[in-house]
């Protein structure tokens, strides 16, 4: 049994808590959070404080707080040469406190407040000072999810980056072709299959080799056409970085 | 029973064959295509032919050949009066020819050599110059599809330029962040999950809800670091036009 304690209260720790919860291996035997609010509709409000100094002692101290407050939370606990993790993506291990043994607990994934997560399938990236430690780490990890991954601190960052342009890039891309589509009272959700299709693809062939369109084919027509309609500067100046993007990453190849 | 005849002998006019044919409604009598290739394995030879002034009588010929080609394969045809539609998504439908009425039959998915379409979920977008002509195309796409739309030239347009940014230019954020996972020496898969659940999050709310980073969080630090991660130019330049213009447009919202 894996004793656990979930320090904070916003998505990820209420994420975690419910799929700790379903483990038999795992007790989540304390939480805090400074507004003392419960992580989850079926938790124990003993098992709620809103004292740091109040924690229990535990296996590992999960700090799922805030990029910002990790060094602070790290630098208030009230014991020494325990476990300590955070959840950060792009929050590097040393800013955890010396105090402590320092680890990280990252699970790659985009989490919303009101959708349940499969944990089976999110990548777990983990990092800890000696071996010890990152057994526990994926013990516990490898409970939740088949995917436990070893990567340090300066991976983790290029992962980061990478997910900004995977996810949050490639969204905003979704939010221009919604826009367009509004602009001429079409429904965006006729782009939906194209867009589902267009990511399974990658999940079975490297994108490089599904990448089409009149970038790559080098169609000048359909490219004049396109800048034509697009109506906003913004939309066009995209247009256009994102062609001579494919264009020059291709043209040797053609 | 809808007579059908396909010109050409790419990706679109395979999958419609192969679509086609699983249909009792729809009867591919004859497929034309310059070297006489066969559309699907079970094709009988005697429904191919090499010479466009041999297509037989049908209810509707389907044009899915490249969108250069559609122009001079509509003037070739050696009949009056039929209902000859193209398949293109930027093609407008002044493009076939007057001898003949003019229809557009667009299936708005990416269509991969080797791998089955799943029609049910395409969605189709029709054109037609009369009621009766548009009411035949709802029938040939709707015996394949739940998902049928009457979209004009100009709305097809439209949509094909939102289709290049939800699907190529997001096929070539997927491909930079590979790149720089290869270059660090960490496998895509790990963002495997991310990109299927972004995709996932859009069909289920608007883009601009789900928009998360530090673009829209104007995280200066992390994007800092992240600028000084990427170590090629074109890499630097995607990441701070998407920043910026992620940044202008939920500006005024923050």
């Amino acid at each position: 049994m894996i004793r656990v304690v979930i320090l904070g209260a916003g998505n990820v720790a209420q994420h975690l808590y419910a799929a700790f919860l379903k483990q038999k291996s795992i007790n989540v035997i304390q939480c805090y959070n400074r507004k003392g609010v419960l992580l989850h509709p079926n938790q124990n409000k003993n098992t709620i404080t809103q004292d740091i100094n109040l924690l229990k002692e535990a296996d590992i101290y999960v700090l799922a707080v805030s990029d910002d407050a990790i060094k602070k939370v790290a630098l208030q606990l009230p014991f020494k040469g325990k476990l300590v993790v955070h959840t950060s993506g792009s929050v590097p291990i040393e800013m955890l406190d010396n105090s402590n043994k320092k680890g990280v607990f990252y699970p790659l994934q985009t989490f919303s407040k009101d959708k349940d997560v499969d944990f089976s399938t999110v990548p777990f990236c983990l990092e800890a000072e000696n071996e010890d430690d990152l057994k526990l780490l994926k013990d516990l990890a490898g409970s939740l999810s088949k995917k436990v991954y070893k990567i340090s601190s300066e991976q983790r960052n290029v992962l980061h980056v990478s997910a900004v342009f995977v996810n949050n890039f490639t969204n905003h891309l979704f939010s221009v072709g919604n826009d367009i589509c509004q602009e001429h009272n079409i429904p965006f959700e006729i782009l939906h299959p194209l867009i589902l299709e267009t990511t399974n693809k990658i999940t079975k062939m490297p994108p490089s080799e599904a990448q089409t369109g009149p970038a790559i084919r080098k169609d000048n027509q359909t490219i004049e056409r396109h800048l034509n309609i697009l109506s906003h500067a913004s939309q066009k100046e995209l247009y256009k970085i994102l062609t001579k993007a494919i264009q020059s990453k291709y043209g040797k190849k053609l």
